[in-house]
């Protein structure tokens, strides 16, 4: 698809930023769309946590790791996004991937929280290895989606990254999701 | 670099898009960095129309294509890009990109002026073949810039695209460079 969707493009880019052995985070496993791509990336050395606070969901994301061959590169963690600095353990990663809003074909009512949503982010960009990558797909136009996609948006700006870029489709309605990429200084 | 420049992901995105044979335009020259990418893309069989309105930024193109053994698939244009129907004949380009701003190392005064790029943009719409590529990297933060920046983006809004999407490096300053990408329908 061109231009991609963001989810897509975040694919596309962190190719080049990942390396086998790696060791990355899918803080919001949904449907395991970027928790496949993770472990993947991350090669038969490296390893992924893929963390989120429905069961239903890391179902789905454990159906898609086995067809894809790829179950043993993943833990999954039933949990709050929010505990990501415990769930992840000492070890630093190379990149942590946030996917808001509901679930695709979930309860479209449980939604991610901003409050706790920041306090994620806040985590992951502390734990992150220098140089790591922080990416996040904001969904506003959904009830709650455009005050936490502006919260991240504000929250990743302020991060003291080494770069930081934003894209997003353009849309007449302007609910459009919106990608964020941070790298976090050396 | 990564997040990339948005003149990289543009190149990173059109490459999957432009296929060799293929005809392209680099509406605005400059140093050739955009021509030189053109011109590898489209392949042996394929062309690139080159334009500037400085014999300046041609000759340096002309350097550039030279040093890459592509020269002989381009043609270099001295002009303004707001002939650019007239300039490009009656093929229909798969791709036609612009940088907007001034010449890297040549003269600050010498920018692209709002009223030509609206034109050119407008023609460039028009001549793209169904599902073609137009792309615009502009640049607020010079004087006029601004201005630019915002009417393009307007424009670009505007069209009834198959796709548009937007790409910016977030900086606290606010004047960095941005890339919009359009895809005409089909």
């Amino acid at each position: 698809m061109f231009p991609p969707h963001p989810t897509e493009l975040l694919h596309v880019l962190l190719e080049s930023e990942i390396v086998t052995g790696d060791f990355a985070i899918d803080a919001t496993a949904g449907n395991g769309h970027d928790t496949v791509f993770l472990a993947r990336a991350v090669g038969a050395t490296g390893r992924v946590v893929a963390i989120d606070i429905q069961q239903q969901a890391l179902a789905s994301t454990a159906v898609r790791l086995e067809s894809e061959g790829l179950r043993e590169r993943v833990m999954l963690h039933c949990g709050c996004h929010s505990d990501l600095a415990e769930i992840a353990g000492s070890d630093r990663p190379r990149a942590i991937v946030f996917n808001l809003g509901y679930l695709p074909g979930g309860d479209h009512d449980l939604i991610t929280q901003t409050e706790n949503t920041l306090k994620a982010l806040s985590a992951a960009s502390d734990i992150l290895m220098p140089r790591g990558v922080l990416a996040v797909v904001c969904y506003p136009g959904h009830i709650g989606g455009d005050e936490e996609a502006a919260a991240v948006e504000v929250f990743i700006t302020s991060l003291k990254a080494q770069r930081t870029a934003r894209y997003s489709m353009i849309l007449r309605d302007k609910t459009t999701p919106f990608l964020l990429l941070s790298k976090k200084s050396g």
